[in-house]
């Protein structure tokens, strides 16, 4: 089926190309949860090197590496503490409450990457009366609030900060390899001393469904049984899992595309008054704007693009969040970036 | 991968065929997330219409269509009324009261079918101090209690009893089909009047991953969120939907086979003193055996058949599960049968 | 307030003495919260000694005490073991299930006394697919199975298996001392090894809120919080501290009394052949008993009763049970005694 | 005991008056749970009837009265609304997460009193992705932001935007009468429209403990359950109750005077320049404040003014939080502000 538009919406948007179909297809299997499908752990085992941590779990979501992660590191009345417009906060359904029985410290920082300071103020007393601070998040890169790449030692001073004062640590490596790919810096430099850390394999890479989650071997086998409790484990998962091997060795390099078609509408946009950019300049494949005169309307904005043949996406605060990915292509790029350009501007006017 | 032994573990142990995986190869797909996979969408409606029931959403795993089912009908401190031996109560590794904050009521029934009497003696009174009875849920087919069929009387009197109580009542149909191979009675005449149904696709459907839960639209709605915060929401799950859209159309008529190898194995065991079945003899695809004399253990004797070739599962109270299913063929019901007649013959004879 | 009926419904019916309210009026009190209310203080040191523990918190209720212990030994998940009559499992309103995340193994045991066997048998292998079995619970005596008094010996048993498979073992002291009244063995005996265990002060005792639960300084540390969490932290709590001292001092020896007291109902009752009293005869200060003729509606029985000046408990299973306690004097159970008796015959006369 | 120092570390350290424990001795009697107790039966029907809502349920403390109030209103996967510094987020051991599965989304607010328009950024939209914004809460007083008093058409119009947009709305009213004596206006007032309501008894009325929760009767009874539930429950609470009766008859009035006493040392600290309030001054009885220069530390003032024979509160941000209340004189006052003074010189001339 091909998209009937530009699809900017987001890169989970990606269709398996036919490499990755036929890689699927001859996918030798078993069943996972007798651990005994080879595919899905030389998946695991695959991520797990890349990261640097001693194991991995297959997970059908990054959403589900999220909760796992929180329910093996915390009990009930913890509380952890991440970005204010981190994918935990406010796109998770509210699970960390209901379903780990843990409170959030959602800290306001700049593009979502705050600093050791806030992370010391927030902390809490050791009281009978105070949620128990046991957990820190980062996201790697910083989705909603723009696809920002933390700075390597910054991301180092947070989570030592954290160890400091006895918080486990856990990094939403989401688009973690897009991380990699902007900066050169491996993968495992950045997951070094988290005690979890995983990868999404439907978005920037391009596969079906599909994540995995990393950490300690002791970690992943408490994981496994929360995997399993929350109805995440399944069957002849190698089926999946060949896709991620297939993407991790054939999508990888194309990532630097997608930061280059990034990059290619932001300059179109940007010399355009009407749109402003935060962050200034996209680092990865996210670009996040809002307009000057403040009177054009996000939501409307995205309803009419969609209409002109280009999906992106109104995320609040009168924001737009627009993503490149595998399925679009540098024409895609230029052709979308005139549409929101001819679709702004007739939206100025009328205003 | 060729198995290495005649696997009667489970009829989760099914590997894709040739044909399953040219659907799942091509496969239209779209976003799940954006109700936009279209393959997905496709399958959800069958499996409603299947069932008589209004709408569907597909899972990973049967585990999460009952864990979602009792999140979507309940709220804490409610209790919900199932068979003793039911997969909820001691296969789900408690998630009903660590994620749904449900108590269970676990009736002693034989074989798993419990009658009027035993739902109504159940039903706690509506006092501050008794948790609430909200929720009653039955198996078709009873799994652990050896694939024994409700008959469809008695599944719709149990239905009525508790909706006249007010509660709510879901039918776990991981082998709903399988009871319809053995009875003729339509899926949809077991399962009308429930308030939630799912059928499995990767036991004897024989798909890598994947279940269907349905309801009303209004469940269904609420469902998705549950699905969504508990990371089961996966992205072009298309793929995977192709197996069960294929499995439904090439692979309900030979459930039938699976049950004729069953009555094979069962006539060459029954024949034989040292095995004592319960149910007495098999209604569906599942056997479920003990010893005479009692000195024979089920734990060794499953180890004894692996190391002949044959996987079959001690499952507690020294009982064998045997199920077959679309990787075991007629020849090696016959095989496996020896194997295990003989495997017993010598453990009885060095008791 | 002159009660209006001989209230046989519970030991939690009586109203404190004028002694009693004398102590409450001179209570040195101070802020429980800061740890600085000295007779708070007191209470607990002195039940933890009775009970042979390292140290206690003041409860407001012993369904406090239970759902305490339970969060403080327990994660989400987890299953805990006791018998099918217990107060924890079908008389906290599910609070296990809703604020614990934590499954009942209930045993159908005699009079609430199960023995080691049931134990091994309810603990679950240790599987990613099973509830975690990590508590044990006993009721001393057994409440709602009539007062039966757990053997020395096979208390200790349950215990050392429920350790030996790495168990917490928990010990529902709500009428512990009736326990000591009947056989003269030390509270602290029965208590001895046990991870927690706790005695309501607002039951035969004779006080108007509260309980104490015990354990290490570890645990009541981490119970503190929970207490506190749960909102059961009060201020100069002082005053209701006071009358349990006075309680421990003054109303222990009379709980013989209330023993003799059931024993006299017994004698009278036992004689009529429309009684059939399970256990056969009571321990310690309650009788529970059904009818022959099984027509004889123990919720009928118990209306009538209560329109004659007599207030007993239906408690399902058509039994009723019926508690003697401070308020009741001997004279009180001879007149409860013939109203029973009376009220049961004109019953039968007219079935 | 006579307290060894002037304790203006909180309004709960109260300590009750001679005719409060005459009321308390001489209470009628019965059990709450069989709603029998006529004292407590008084009490919530007179507190309901002060706040002008259907009915009310004793409680244990204040924060059981928050709890109850969030699990009565909401289920798991919601999220509430209130200003960053009450005491429902940071001070209730994290218990609407633990305990009611539900997300905080904390508003930074001047003084705990946030606007209309903050209440509707705060509002997610109704995806599968967003918590459920199911409930708003507001603190009056604003217990750690200086006990500011909300004016009544700012908490009507952020109850009106909550109602507005599908919320429940919750008064925390641990301290509402304190802002009834600040303004005049009736607490039925403040109260009016709001969905569930409580006042504290423990607090500036000077019991020793419990709180009242009130709403619409369906309200109460399901509050009822939650109480009971969570270990609330207790048995003779008329002796609580009746201290509960005794300060709406007795202590209300002298609120007034603590709102003097904060005043003037107000008065004599602000003459200072060490001293900085925030808010600028006080309008009840509780004053928030930090110094100029900011090497003056709150915790090491706390401990000084302590050796002095003054205790205060560092409730952090280098905040100083002084209450009064019914222990402490118009003498006390003075005495308190001169020691306060001294200490801060002494630690800036050190600094």
């Amino acid at each position: 089926m091909k998209p009937d538009c530009i699809d900017l919406y987001s890169d989970t948007q990606t269709r398996p190309t036919p490499g990755m179909r036929a890689a699927m297809a001859q996918a030798v299997v078993g069943d996972e949860q007798s651990d005994d499908d080879p595919t899905t752990l030389q998946l695991c085992e695959t991520v797990a090197d890349l990261l640097g941590l001693e194991a991995g779990v297959f997970m059908p979501s990054g959403t589900m590496c999220n909760l796992v992660a929180i329910l093996t590191h915390t009990r009930p009345g913890d509380e952890l503490i991440c970005d204010h417009q981190s994918h935990i906060y406010g796109t998770e359904a509210a699970g960390a409450a209901a379903l780990a029985g843990v409170s959030i410290c959602a800290l306001p920082s700049p593009h979502g990457i705050f600093d050791v300071q806030q992370v010391i103020d927030a902390i809490r007393p050791a009281t009978r009366t105070a949620p128990r601070s046991t957990l820190l998040t980062a996201e790697q890169t910083t989705n909603f609030s723009g696809g920002a790449v933390w700075p390597l030692p910054q991301l180092q001073a947070v989570r030592d900060a954290a160890h400091l004062h006895g918080l486990k640590c856990h990094l939403d490596g989401a688009r973690l390899l897009n991380a990699t790919a902007a900066t050169g810096i491996a993968a495992a430099e950045y997951a070094a001393g988290w005690d979890s850390a995983w990868i999404d394999l439907s978005k920037g890479l391009g596969c079906p469904v599909g994540a995995v989650l990393c950490g300690s071997a002791d970690f992943v086998r408490d994981a496994w049984q929360w995997k399993y409790r929350l109805g995440g484990a399944m069957r002849q998962s190698g089926i999946l899992a060949a896709a991620g091997l297939y993407a991790l060795e054939h999508h990888v390099e194309q990532l630097k595309d997608d930061h280059a078609h990034a990059q290619a509408i932001w300059r179109r946009l940007s010399a355009c008054d009407l749109f402003r950019f935060d962050p200034a300049r996209p680092s990865t494949n996210i670009l996040r704007f809002t307009f000057d005169p403040e009177s054009i309307n996000a939501e409307r904005f995205a309803e009419r693009c969609r209409s002109e043949g280009v999906r992106v996406r109104a995320i609040g605060g009168n924001f737009i969040r627009v993503t490149t990915h595998l399925d679009v292509t540098a024409q895609d790029a230029e052709t979308a970036s005139q549409i929101m350009l001819s679709v702004a501007r007739a939206m100025a006017m009328r205003a």
